[in-house]
């Protein structure tokens, strides 16, 4: 799996502050997954119920070791699309590197597996590495400490609302595009949507890479996150609040459902918390006061079948 | 949320080795979740499609923090229903404790939100916890380094099998017992079984924790792995692959899918890796060999809708 290229071609290296660009330049999927790519996918021999012989694809799952500015800071292990945004999100979303710092190079070594971000200002993260909180994930879940410091000085803006027609509509397109989850399944999705257009939709073995991957996109390419909403195919855990918020993203919706602490989190800090979305129907814990019931409730079906993750895979990404 | 006693009454230390029982005495679900327990749900008010107020149950994930002979080793966040299974647990996955090694006490104080592991021999795994691997979950997934270390030596029985007509049973009676799945969604479960009887039926907003709970109790009740199947809602990624291999049971099943690295792991290790096992349908990728196919094809039918995993909350637990 080593020596592979990067999906899209090697990313020339961003060298500075991230400029603000104009959000409305993003097309619609801007960024979306690519089943076709072959290094994303493995097909593997196996057998069915009935001793057939059969291939089916599934996804790769592979170790990248992030360093920041010569310290080794952690190996996740990702579908390995987008090496540089997953390494800039994951410093930001750890608050190991801040919004105004000038990043001077991002280095993607393929063969070794391994990415270097450098910074301008230097960075010594050895007690913060200390301090290890494992959270709810599906997996031996951690995040470093002071996940927390910088959540509670987010102000989320109150002017942004959540139309419940848009919910209909994001959910039957993120559901409809082709994706790796459609192709092989057990992976999760994550997607940055402004109104009724889905904009970026990452996908990852961990639920967590997806999120960072948007987060470093939109730090690199200078995206704002008042008017966004969050779509996540994963819980309302804990972990999912606390990053939403630090992002500055006042909306997140999952098809999944919700932790209590999550419910809490979320009231705190006044994000809007929308579970169990699957066509017209979804419940809001917390922040309704954005939403806006602009759908008829006679008029709107369910979700179609079509546009439901793939019934007979609807565990697959758990 | 402090202050809670366990949900079975504080459970006796155990002192001195773990003594083998008769695996013949584990009655069917001699464990199982319990959705009554008001400790591990909340109910929570919000709002629906329609703007209409609704009341609904969350599942609870609340912090508890880990100590290994005076180490602060890390901090989880677990629904709280067995602490001591989960602390043993996840220090024996972790190998941070032998099978050998002598537990003198397992202290946990609900208020402190703490658990203390104490063991005749020294600790100190300083070193260890300086290596740390994300792995694949759908939170920040990290293993300390070295997961591996026993990995390589495990050698799995290879007359265990496992008949198809189980895997229909197995699933109808862990879908269809009261679970907190059932309940609240947002959660993942693992069973323990052996032939088509669940023994020992773990749920946790981790599915880290479910499994590491499990193991907690195969070791403080002397369970052996040799004829025991694993089943488990979430994804068969290497995390997964490699905890099974490590608790030395040869067959791991799950309703959801696979990643390639957890094949290719079952594969070198011997282990029969199940997936997206629905009723009669499943796909097998590795240890084929373990497989008797003694159900009638054409006289089963697909899983019974009732015996599903809920429909309408198919991705609540990813």
């Amino acid at each position: 799996m080593s020596g592979d290229t990067p999906p899209e071609g090697p990313r020339q290296l961003r060298k500075g502050r991230a400029k603000a660009s104009d959000p409305a330049a993003l097309a619609e999927f801007a960024l979306r997954p690519d089943p076709a790519d072959p290094r994303l996918t493995e097909r593997v021999a196996g057998v069915d119920q009935d001793g057939r012989a059969v291939e089916t694809a599934v996804v790769v799952e592979r170790p990248l070791t992030l360093f920041l500015n010569g310290q080794e800071i952690v190996t996740m292990m990702t579908i390995g699309d987008y090496p540089d945004y997953l390494a800039v999100g994951y410093l930001l979303n750890q608050n190991m590197l801040h919004p105004e710092d000038v990043i001077e190079s991002i280095d993607v070594d393929e063969e070794l597996e391994v990415v270097v971000v450098r910074t301008e200002r230097q960075t010594n993260y050895e007690e913060k590495l200390k301090k290890k909180v494992r959270t709810s994930g599906c997996a031996q879940g951690t995040v470093f400490g002071d996940l927390m410091e910088k959540f509670e000085t987010v102000k989320l803006p109150a002017e942004a609302v959540l139309k419940t027609s848009w919910l209909v509509t994001l959910s039957k397109k993120i559901n409809s595009v082709p994706s790796l989850y459609l192709e092989a399944g057990a992976i999760h999705g994550c997607v940055l949507c402004e109104g009724d257009r889905p904009l970026l939709y990452m996908e990852d073995v961990g639920r967590h890479n997806a999120v960072d991957k948007i987060a470093g996109y939109m730090l690199l390419h200078g995206i704002g996150p008042e008017d966004k909403i969050f779509y996540t195919t994963g819980r309302l855990t804990s972990e999912m609040v606390i990053k939403t918020v630090q992002m500055g993203i006042p909306i997140l919706v999952s098809r999944s459902g919700f932790t209590a602490w999550g419910v809490e989190l979320a009231k705190q800090a006044g994000l809007t918390l929308v579970g169990r979305a699957k066509g017209k129907r979804f419940v809001a814990l917390a922040g309704a006061e954005r939403l806006v019931f602009d759908h008829d409730p006679e008029a709107l079906e369910d979700e179609d079948p079509r546009h439901q993750r793939k019934s007979g895979r609807a565990d697959d990404a758990a």
